[in-house]
């Protein structure tokens, strides 16, 4: 009588695995057009269509790299840095299969969704100023080696990964975590970001004579504020789907419910959010003497992204503390980038992606529910180091060679035109207000695209 | 052989538990950017900001009192007013183990995101006059209080509770029928609006010399209906993720598909929804001669009001029927509350989430599928009465309470300046129109913030 | 022994076949609040609010209709041309049982959210001049009957359904493949809507005295961008979802994970949507010498719409292939519909829905994972050319009665005024900017609804 309780059930634990992931990866998907608002309501009116057209094509271009190249460029980089052999074949086997396989491509799609998270964060840095083309490579260089050599260092078994046999693990007897992505995703972007703004130089206009920094509000902090609450929602889709294990096992009578797994995730998700804000929010109340809307927001962010990494790991009273550290120097970190550092990170995705994701990872073992451990805390510095740092020599070397071939900047007079006029020949909102401080664009409504641009009669 | 259809399968039931809750979970918090939009669009462009600012304000600070405090309070209270005995220890027992059980947390989220939703309809009656710390601690009373009695005296098994001991169920021999909270957090939140509209008075100019209403129109119906478009995706979460349980039973021989009961919940919304638009949008154009778009709005979601409690208990011509009398009522309970209560309730929230709320639980039991009950009809007669007095008396309390401490409206100045500059600094808009009637916020754009305002200048 | 594995696991795959299409329903429901911006912001700002509210009514009405008369309507289209019996009762089935049956309502509602996508695609080519309730009589036409034919003559096995016994199929000797609604529901929708603007005549002004196209510009690239995305989220759920079945098999010998199909349509879906978007882009900037973000936007809906048929069927690359056609097509047919066939197709919804659902169906056979077969593509093109005809034919006979009776377009005095202001009395942005060219409406804010008209004083 023992059999059927081996039953194998492998059917029903995929099925179930299934339709959990994929539903959260569609709400990962729904961070795209949360980072296409957060950046488009915090640049002028002049330049909201081309950020977000910089988000639409990092997008679209950004699965199709990371189908044909990055996705198993990452499986390499794993198997350079760790015990395994080196077999391109089977990094690239999903390629290999033209009608697909069980499980294969919704795996990658799992990949891919974070993918372009990353990569849709350096726009919000270089807002305003980066030329459209150059922003198109390296987007591509995002998603084809930037963010593939981090995946590959961690989840995919290389470096940093113990499970994978990866050689610092190994060397330092501890993996790194990093649950859903705060460094190997968002930090990662983050300092991609600030290196990339750092390079292109700041906006005209957004340091005086003397150097001090001068505000250049965005058009619209309700649409940056609607964008936060999207990313919100995605991101429950981020952290809590990260846990893709819902029932484990395979037979009947070891199956077992992951339940307080992903309650874990799904509660320190919820509470470092709301903390982030309140943080960041009373930061600036105190500072400004009025609670800061935009601070809120990205508080909020910060919050989340502190808590991304670590959600799996640490205690409820842990995630308010890693919130509650990632909302309060959300306001201080953005000053220092624009006061001390003088760059021009447009969004604030250090302050927000970076900054907050290193502590929050760094901190994991602080906080971890199975007690702390100091080869751990290593581990997190070393890995937090490595893919920080590779995040900027990687930007380097991509910005570096794009700017050999075209300008990493438009030029003055397209700055001062927007890049929605200079760079796409329209205007965002051709009806409303103008945009003071510039150049009207002149002859813009008739030159607009009308569900669609009138191509013959412009060509 | 009897053995193996015995085979506990309550790791699978509660996998499937899981995916359902937590998507739907999810669907829920994107009300949070549904109201705040809904609400944004219905105020004067100088008042966006902080309408927004209110709405994440207090989804960030409610999920952190729900937590420490609100959700174990309404335990207490259901221990309180039931035959169960009063133990704090149990009703507060999800914060004793920091690193989580197996399903607490997700059921502690599953009823935030409901306490959230009551928290959040406030802000639209009060918006572009209440003081923006008032609003604050009214949200955390809302959090900590309010919502967790009502919540205590009906779900969680207290007063009107059957299945509870609840002492008023017990009495009347049939426990009070809202199925997802038409009246536990929707006219809760509604009366609760009406009521701090009450007290806190009407916007500047929103009556005339002669105490006539005048209009004071939103700044976009566009975004006022983007926001009730992302509510009614929301409450597909809301209504039939209350049915909660799929897979019902614990054994491969007594388990059971629940589809009837979330068809009926599905088709029962989605037809009371539409009919609601309808209906709404029928006695505007009879009335007015023109169709109304913001009627339509609000028409449909009162149409998802009143089905909320009901749609797991009546026939699909019972929600037709519902649906279109919460739609009907919608532009007469609107017209009543400003012409004759004289309240300044902006975006109508009493017509919408009150007495649709109401309306459509009291009417459960004519439309019931198992027949008409003068018990339940008296049950719900008295438990609506309850919620609604609590929701007033409470209210009330609370304001009375802040009113001590600090004004609970801005100064007339202020309001004339709009709250996003006086109360926040920024303009939500600074590069669009102007706000005509109103004086045009002076040095506007240079105190904005960028990606986070510049803080030590402006300091 | 055998017995246990014979066991009925039917509940098991019930359950989670309804949280998948439960879920995935919502993410489609979701493409109403897409439609609506994608079309509001190609339309200019005095017509933004009449093109949301036409989106609100179509479905509020819409869901109606479609359950009343629609659904029950497309099975006796299905029998009538089929070798099943006409039984119109068992066609109205589901209205019979007043408290629902198990799966009929989930099923119901699974067929209403794509009868609701095509019936949204009209409004968009219509925009700026068609009258309001010319245009709700032609969507409660859409969703009774010319939807409901299409579906009886495919899905719900007619004419051209092998399964169903359809007298066509049975001739050929093959069933018309569109997965998941590339004509049957995308196509119909834009050869509709294509039909109606030839019949309606273009807006004032959009061709000159020679019959030249003017352009007129949209009033927010941003919202009909942000629109994109969230179609683009709810085609998850429209093609992935479409693949319904997650776990097939009623015991648990037999049960299996359908992962392979849906990891296909999840890949090709993403691959075609990506290669459609870079490929409108890439033709507009060799055509106008700048990236185009609507067409961008245009390309990456008309790859999403070119393997709506297809993702189920074929590999990979042909994917891809299919894919790029669908973005490439796009400019090219835009521009034939405007200046050749002098059609004011304003959103250009029949070469993003109506072309590229064509090519992307008739295509299929191509890059089949099967391979080749001739039937097949007689078969495409003929179940091609009939939905094209009905949608030509459908939308005659609608328009041509509903003429009889009202007038199909709005005076030209109203046009100018803006379809805001002549249909509904109000302004969708009353504070922002001036709508040039067009008369500014005189005396608009007083008349605006605040939370509601204030219906008594205008009355």
């Amino acid at each position: 009588m023992v059999v059927p309780l081996q039953t194998d059930i492998t059917a029903i634990a995929d099925s179930i695995y299934a339709v959990w992931v994929l539903v959260i990866c569609f709400l990962i998907f729904f961070m795209q057009p949360g980072f296409a608002l957060l950046e488009a309501g915090q640049v002028r009116a002049r330049n909201a269509a081309n950020v977000f057209m910089k988000n639409l094509m990092d997008w679209s271009l950004g699965v199709l790299v990371f189908f044909l190249l990055g996705s198993g460029l990452a499986g390499v980089v794993a198997q350079a840095t760790s015990s395994s052999a080196i077999d391109i074949g089977s990094a690239f086997a999903y390629l290999a299969d033209p009608a697909g396989g069980s499980m294969v491509w919704i795996n990658w799609f799992f990949g891919a969704v974070f993918a372009m998270t990353a990569a849709t964060i350096v726009s919000g840095a270089v807002a305003g100023r980066m030329n459209f083309k150059a922003y198109v490579v390296t987007a591509v260089a995002m998603t084809a080696i930037i963010y593939p050599v981090s995946l590959g260092l961690t989840w995919k078994g290389g470096l940093l990964s113990l499970g994978g046999g990866g050689y610092l693990a190994d060397a330092i007897g501890a993996g790194y975590q990093d649950f859903a992505g705060a460094t190997v995703v968002h930090a990662l972007g983050g300092i991609a970001g600030l290196t990339a703004a750092a390079m292109i130089g700041p906006r005209k206009g957004r340091f005086d004579e003397d150097g001090n920094a001068r505000a250049i509000p965005g058009h619209s902090v309700l649409l940056a504020m609607l964008g936060t609450l999207f990313l919100a929602f995605g991101w429950y889709g981020f952290n809590v789907g990260t846990q893709a294990t819902v029932l484990s096992g395979s037979t009947l009578s070891n199956m077992a419910f992951e339940g307080q797994a992903l309650g874990r995730v799904l509660l320190n998700t919820t509470l470092a959010m709301g903390i982030g804000a309140v943080a960041s929010t009373a930061v600036t109340t105190i500072w400004e003497g009025k609670p800061d809307p935009l601070f809120a927001a990205n508080g909020l962010l910060a919050g989340l992204v502190a808590i991304t990494g670590a959600c799996a790991h640490v205690t409820w009273y842990g995630a308010l503390i890693i919130g509650l550290i990632g909302g309060i120097q959300t306001p201080f970190v953005y000053r220092w980038v624009v006061d001390s550092l003088k760059i021009d990170d447009v969004c604030g995705v250090f302050a927000v992606h970076g900054s907050a994701g290193f502590i929050g990872t760094i901190l994991i073992p602080v906080f971890d529910t199975s007690g702390f451990s100091m080869d751990q805390l290593i581990m997190q510095i070393a890995g937090s180091a490595i893919i920080g740092t590779w995040g900027v020599v990687g930007t380097i070397i991509t910005l570096g060679i794009v700017g050999l071939f075209m300008d990493l900047r438009v030029s003055e007079a397209e700055e001062m035109e927007g890049l929605d006029q200079s760079e796409h020949g329209l205007s965002a909102y051709p009806e409303f207000g103008t945009d003071e401080g510039a150049p009207v664009a002149d002859g813009g409504p008739e030159k607009m695209t009308d569900g669609g641009s009138d191509l013959e009669e412009e060509a």
